[in-house]
């Protein structure tokens, strides 16, 4: 019964199949498949408008990708404390933009604010040569802590980078659960509101390995494509990338999945609450964060649980992760279990 | 009726079912799996050593961190001209070394020469701030022109790395084809004849997007997964990876793979040659090299075969690769248009 | 009447003068020269050590020679949010360590707080491949807001470095005035409290354009070397800058122009003081950090006095820096003028 | 009695004067003063066009802030094999660039050969996502070997860069010399002749550490100026590089210094020629290439004379370089050390 990661969790039985079924025949290398073409003309559809899209194995190298081509190597990334690529990717980021720096912001529930990126903004970088030059705001949607930016907070963000000339890059790790507890289009939070490249996720949410860097201004994708290979990240058999990810879209099987694990983690949420468990943030998403006794940690360690420990929340501050595949038997048996321990 | 690339071609069943069956439960993610530890203890027991293993998904990705553990930023990679680190991965070993350099090399076959490494070597570079240190030689073993280098040509090679401090590199991507090629043992061909580092393909030889690292000094391991993690190729869902490497070496199916590979070229190499086709090198692995008339080759493209042009032999050179699939019909097939076509 | 900044003050006679001594004959190139060879000697009696020197022309080189031979490019640098190597080097440290990350910290007085650095180190970075690994804290002596480590404070910040095992650099543009502010021996505030690695400024404090990196533990000096000469920052004349470095040390010339600069300074603090100027940190060497209102300011520029506003401190706080040859009238007419705009 | 290098000499009295002249005034830091200004406008003059121009200590700082602004990370740099930036920098341009490949070729005297050049650049390497795409030729005047490009050779070579859409880059360590052996205008050797970019040395022919990038498309500026910062070449005193420069180019000094270090030059050809002394090129500007039997190898040493050995030339092949202040008389005693020798 794992609730530590929606990376720990299984793949998706469609996705394996399209796997399967692309294998029949052999296909040209580095993404000159017709499969990539297809995926590439969904997400067209899904976001409604002219886009770029490459292809790649994990989040880290999709956030890369997108910052690398819009930070030069004295640029600089605005971006959350908490965010994965500022904490989780062991300088990715630097290594990708050439020694670009991350600039951490705090802002409540792992989301920037706008007055903050407004005031540091204002302080004269821009031109000055000692200064590296700020070039894009990074959002993290779903954010690290489950939280969600609404439309209006994108827009805010997205005039500030607009005002400054910035570029606005979302980490969609977790994308499909943001979009779905948003309830709306996947481009009226994204380009319509001033995204100018996204990483979409898929890995978190029933893929094996398979992300995708969508490029709102496609002329963004050539050099993109260099950094890719020269990053490692050209796959020869690129069609089983593009494979997981037409599965992923086809009959919405993405925002099945990201349901599915929304209304479970809407459920702990809903019973954890009755039982005056503590939440460090609302859920919205997949992710849930409550402070536990450690007399009832234990019992739910005992009782088969697994989750982890969330340091910067405290002691005893711990993380739950939902997943398409999470059991709602053992979301039952983890309020029951909680229940019962007291 | 594909002779392009061993990259075009399907992945094996047996791969694919290893990803379906690992795919019943979660695992923790990262490499913390249990599939990835079975799969380094195979690794052991090819290797008949203990090492470290680390398995990402492209063989651009394998090279790099290979070499980036052992060149530093100031160093120098020694390597053939045609080498696929100096040629094709768009300056992935300059990115993840920090900006060491290639030095290139001729060599007849695709193949470095111990004169001229020795020559090089001992023109006084080493100690010398202006100019960069080498660090690292790196032989591709089958070579990028299907040459094999034998055991004694990298005992020679090696003993000009321990002469100069050097470590040496051997980028496998056509591992397994060599390795029939020789009919060694696997430890014979690297470490026990001085092979500090290894990348190992099984993509090109039946896996959807696999290679493993292997360091015969474990200790360098633990570098590496930095590295590996920075350049954005940890993946979470590490099991896939490690899957289908556990399958590619079970019951020797790399080695089956390979051997089919090997011989469908060498059925090519005896038909071919009885129809006086001239080839640019002796074929000893799965790529052949060949000079076609241009009705021939016309022919050949109508009767729907499919290969590239080899400008570095000249306008009327070509290359055919066979894999692990390649059809015993397709072969005849070609040698009998060719025959026709006279 | 320049208070903006040391930076802009002229280069002092003795200096010159060596320049114009060593110039008398030709001398081999890159540091293989006689007065490069005595510098060091020079620095080894100031230290009352073994050592390793390197000469540079700038205070930004000096510090990313220093840096970049101790934190390896998946490191992190610990370091003030307000030191010079986080805001005023355009990301130079991330350009030479191949993209690290400097990890900002607050502290009162521009200083680092021991117990926020424990803090963050206890939370479990090392070992952790998500997570770029502690390397280094640096810490400016004196440091931006011109307040100065005591040589416990030093030990404290050294003690965890111990624990954690990072070095500790010192970054020393005004090296001088901090000692003469602190009455010790180099020896003290130095390597006996634990200092790995020192930016040594001379520039600031009468040189044309000279710094030294001093290298504690002699044998690091040798990878710095490539790292100089891959930077750009190898001489051929070297001697050149070695002749300012001779020059600057001989006689206690290095202290004196210090002792002068903070003598100046704290005249200015006594005067203002008196007048009720209101200062942002205590004066400890050569810069004084005041809030004036606008109506003072507009006089004090209006009688020829230049200096800079302070941002940070708010839209009233501004930045005095006196210099080895400030004008005792000069302060004298400041102060003055403040009692008669009241 | 020295011809090991220019970068031996002493520098310039005339220079030295200058840098005495502008201390006298305190001025505003990091290129914010008037002898930058001025300095910047004595260019314009020179070249008889608009263009920008940043000071900078060495002249591996001003190739590889060229380099960079025109060559992105998965660029290549097409050189000659013995260049400077090829052998002498520690990959220092592959550090300013974030990793490009510096492509070496070969052609007589170190000077690039536009055939080889037209012929690698039509293998097709441009938009190849695989391959580093060439961005920059990059060729010494005068060149290692002492040769000199005609105002032809470079339109030549330009040509090929405007057919390829490649930016050309000159290395003028030794600009004025070749501009003197020349007997053009600085404008018809550069720009006129399609040169993008220039390295312009003084350091070699007098002066103690100067050169400057000159910008042809000022616009470009702007981007050195964030690199110069971020690789710690921007002076805060930056005048006295500037005066430097301006003494420099003040009263045709530099024209005047490199006539001489060739006459010298042409002096010893002429006395070595009458001798049957062999040359390995023809002398064009200030450096000679020769071979010398041992015996006479160790008279002249014995004598007094230090040069160094030219391991690429073979065992008996030696460099001689005359500089600015090379004494005649030393000269001639060269010379009848060979005639008595023999």
């Amino acid at each position: 019964m794992n609730f530590c990661s929606d990376n720990t969790s299984i793949a998706c039985d469609a996705i394996l199949q399209n796997i399967i079924r692309v294998n029949n025949d052999p296909a040209m290398p580095y993404g000159d498949d017709m499969v990539t073409a297809r995926v590439e003309q969904d997400f067209k559809k899904i976001f409604d408008c002219d886009l770029a899209m490459l292809p790649v194995a994990t989040g880290t190298a999709a956030n890369v990708l997108a910052l690398s081509v819009y930070c030069p190597s004295h640029g600089a990334i605005l971006c959350h404390q908490e965010s994965h690529i500022n904490v989780d990717e062991c300088g990715a980021p630097e290594l990708y933009t050439g020694g670009a720096k991350l600039v951490p912001f705090n802002g409540v529930g792992s989301k920037l604010c706008p007055l903050e990126l407004e005031n540091y903004l204002s302080q004269g970088w821009a031109g000055n040569v000692h200064n590296m030059q700020p070039a894009v705001i990074s959002i993290t949607q779903a954010s690290e802590s489950g939280t969600i930016y609404t439309i209006n907070e994108v827009k805010a963000i997205s005039e500030i980078c607009k005002k400054h000339d910035l570029k606005l890059h979302m980490d969609g790790a977790r994308f499909a659960n943001a979009l779905v507890g948003l309830n709306c289009n996947a481009s009226d939070i994204t380009w319509r509101a001033g995204v100018d490249i996204l990483s979409f996720g898929a890995t978190k949410n029933g893929a094996i390995a398979a992300e995708a860097v969508i490029f709102f201004d496609s002329l963004m994708a050539e050099l993109a494509g260099f950094k890719r290979k020269r990053g490692g990240h050209l796959f020869s058999k690129m069609r089983f990338l593009s494979a997981q990810l037409e599965a992923y879209l086809k009959d919405n099987l993405w925002l099945e999945n990201a349901l599915h694990a929304n209304q479970m983690a809407a459920k702990l949420f809903a019973g954890l609450s009755k039982a005056n468990i503590k939440f460090r943030y609302p859920v919205a998403a997949n992710e849930l964060f409550i402070y536990l006794e450690k007399p009832i940690f234990i019992k739910l360690k005992d009782a088969g649980f697994s989750f982890y420990q969330y340091p910067l929340g405290g002691d005893d501050c711990y993380r739950l992760v939902t997943a398409w595949n999470t059991r709602e038997d053992h979301v039952d048996m983890f309020i029951e279990t909680i229940y019962n321990s007291r």
